[in-house]
């Protein structure tokens, strides 16, 4: 069993995807290749669902002990449609011990034939300590790993700005609220980095501001009218309750007040600015419903994009290892 | 989103059933068709289970926030026998913006390609406000809805009826329990009308009685010995115990002794009456086991027509869409 | 419904398989035929996954009361590779009427055309009273039944020991801890019996040993030192927390210290034995992790072999049906 601090690595010797636990050390050009793949899976609404059968004969076993019904159900889903079979796992771990058992749980299920494992823990170490721990043959996604990344998300973010803009490289783009504590702004900050996005805009209270030395390059405004000025692409964060006592904001109303994404402050933002939420939504808490609702809204092509992106990583790391 | 007090329209355009939500506003030959399908999908136990591949490519989810096991493994095994894709949800849903909270939910399954909702919701209108918000291509079913309907038992109801009378119309039903609060009640009572009955009385308790606009044209008795009396078909309902207090009846033994059906009380039916209940049973307080477990039972049969009615339902929303 | 104290019979009229509840009673060579298919399925790890059609149009149903992530998921998936429909139904009984409850919910499934059961309950009559009670054309299988059996457990042992010592009969085989309350041991020395063993050894605390008149012919140790001398396999049992009290054992740094398998310890059984597990482990508690892990464990080929087990008892009681 390896506890050494070295991450584990995401590619293969031959170059294919074999773990994708974060994006900030993805290749552009792998990058690139996982967007077009998924862009090749992205349905209209309304369209039948693309299916394959890259994973046919292929376990897929999701193991959350966060529970999001969302992220779940779209792995789940992507993995079906390619033909894999599926194993729904949900973990309740005590605290002591923790990375042990869910070592053991892994080793259990990997014994069971499982080929990709789909983890999901509020411990941001928790999916690399399993993905350098498992058999060659086996590959670790990261469904969200505590505030530290969440990758399948930030492609997904970065496929529906392609969608909606042509591009990234180029926009301005501001990320709005709890961003100290949001691992959706992290693989987001990753994906439209090494996509060339040069202008990022960090729009946060001060208390969930990020630490001075991350998301370097970045423009920070404590206010969001100034923040989303004249921007692209509006992306919003969801705000946890317990979040908002710490940056001495004392209530949703209150929260909305200073910090909701109303049709006024959009207007501050390009008239063709698209407004993005990883949801679920505090709907009149981060955002107004005639906003996430509205014509500018682009929140479920996200989720769309979702199973798409999903399916091609899914793809690419069981393709992978075949050849 | 439609917040009207508009009712979701069950028939699409050109006459084919796109919701199931209750059996009041479905037209006899629409009835009458679903319960053809269904006897064709149904099989005597022991044989195998009927199959189709008339919902391949097609994802059903099922949003359940009240459990149970009967009615959601029924949907999805039906689903699953007609080659769909089936996406199992629990819904834990706050009290406050309940409603929001649904509709947020759906539309992210919505955007995953799920084609087909089974809803399952205490409260009467969640199914009906959901039907009113999906996207065109996509259907909803209700799997119970508070105390107003649950039109796929009412369906199983009537297959059930038909199979062993060989009709519905002309024949004696009695309805007994707690009618008030029952969806079950309700949906028998528009499939059974729909299908030419006239004789339809509803026994229970003053308390448990429904208000008197309800159930309109049928006869009405507070005894089970003057209800029953002569009937062909004895439809038990399930009591719950804090019914039980409200209708002034201390306990199960005293709910036993004045309205559990017996075999003394059964003798006084039809002689070849058939005994039906919607499970799960109260064995020992609204119905004894011997009369459950008895020769005159068919309530196994219900459980068996179930799969086929949910198939033929499904079946009739999807091919529907497709022509 | 037959209540009767006569247990159910493991094989039809003809000799084939219906049932698994227990080894105790299966004649030799069913058992070996059922350990040579096991052994048709089992696959290396980092193989694919064996596959089959024996259970296409067929439906398996797990119900389990006790929680089992490994043995549920390793059925399931076991189900799935050979063709058939899986539905996963989580029981909660109340403890009042607990047998009937466990019926009405197994003919309501059976009416929705399941064909085999697989139950996990905490009582041992359980799975045989649904055994007895169930259609003709329906198996039960069970999956952990109290302290009394755990039979494919016992299959996987015998298979996993076979594997790796070419034979059972002739070996000296030690089963150490809390034997007393442990299914695994029963139906652990129930296969390893019938195939032959002769020198099978008790180890346990005087609290944890069996009753006198259990384990007939079987050797008993208070002392793991002399216990494990010179064996061929040992064979490690789970503690509970709450035993080590029973057994004026005041903790888990103590029972660790008397009872643990250290390396220290496991020199004593002969250089080329064997360490199994039934998981899921405490480690440093019943076992050191250098052991878990070491050259001698055969651990993770106990899980492996668990779907060859259940792949191959699935196929023996619907093609056994099919004749």
């Amino acid at each position: 069993m390896n506890h050494s601090h070295e991450r584990a690595t995401a590619l293969r010797a031959d170059g294919s995807l074999r773990h994708l636990l974060t994006l900030d050390d993805l290749p552009r050009p792998m990058l690139e290749r996982l967007l077009e793949r998924a862009g090749h899976y992205s349905r209209p609404l309304g369209a039948p669902a693309a299916r394959g059968t890259a994973l046919e004969g292929v376990t897929v076993a999701t193991l959350f002990t966060e529970p999001s019904t969302r992220t779940r159900v779209s792995f789940e889903l992507a993995a079906q449609r390619l033909g894999a079979e599926v194993a729904s796992v949900e973990v309740q771990l005590s605290s002591r011990l923790k990375g042990e058992s869910m070592l053991d749980t892994v080793h259990t299920l990997e014994s069971l034939h499982v080929d990709v494992f789909v983890l999901r823990d509020a411990q941001a170490d928790v999916p690399d300590l399993v993905a350098r721990n498992v058999a060659p043959h086996v590959s670790v996604l990261s469904g969200g790993a505590g505030s530290y990344s969440h990758p399948t998300q930030g492609l997904l973010d970065a496929l529906t700005i392609q969608q909606h803009k042509g591009r990234v490289a180029g926009l301005s783009i501001a990320i709005v609220g709890d961003v100290r504590h949001s691992r959706v702004a992290r693989s987001a900050w990753h994906a439209f980095g090494a996509l060339g996005a040069t202008d990022i805009r960090i729009v946060a209270p001060p208390a969930l501001m990020p630490e001075p030395g991350e998301f370097a390059g970045c423009a920070r405004s404590t206010r969001i009218e100034e923040g989303i000025g004249g921007c692209d692409v509006v992306m919003m964060l969801r705000i946890q309750k317990e979040r908002m006592a710490q940056a001495s904001i004392p209530g949703a109303d209150q929260y909305f007040a200073e910090w909701g994404l109303t049709r006024a402050r959009l207007r501050l933002a390009r008239p063709d600015a698209i407004v993005m939420h990883p949801q679920p939504m505090n709907r009149g808490i981060e955002i107004d419903s005639a906003v996430a609702d509205g014509p500018q809204s682009v929140i479920r092509d996200q989720v769309r994009n979702g199973v798409a992106v999903r399916m091609a990583v899914l793809e690419a790391v069981i393709t992978g290892r075949a050849r």
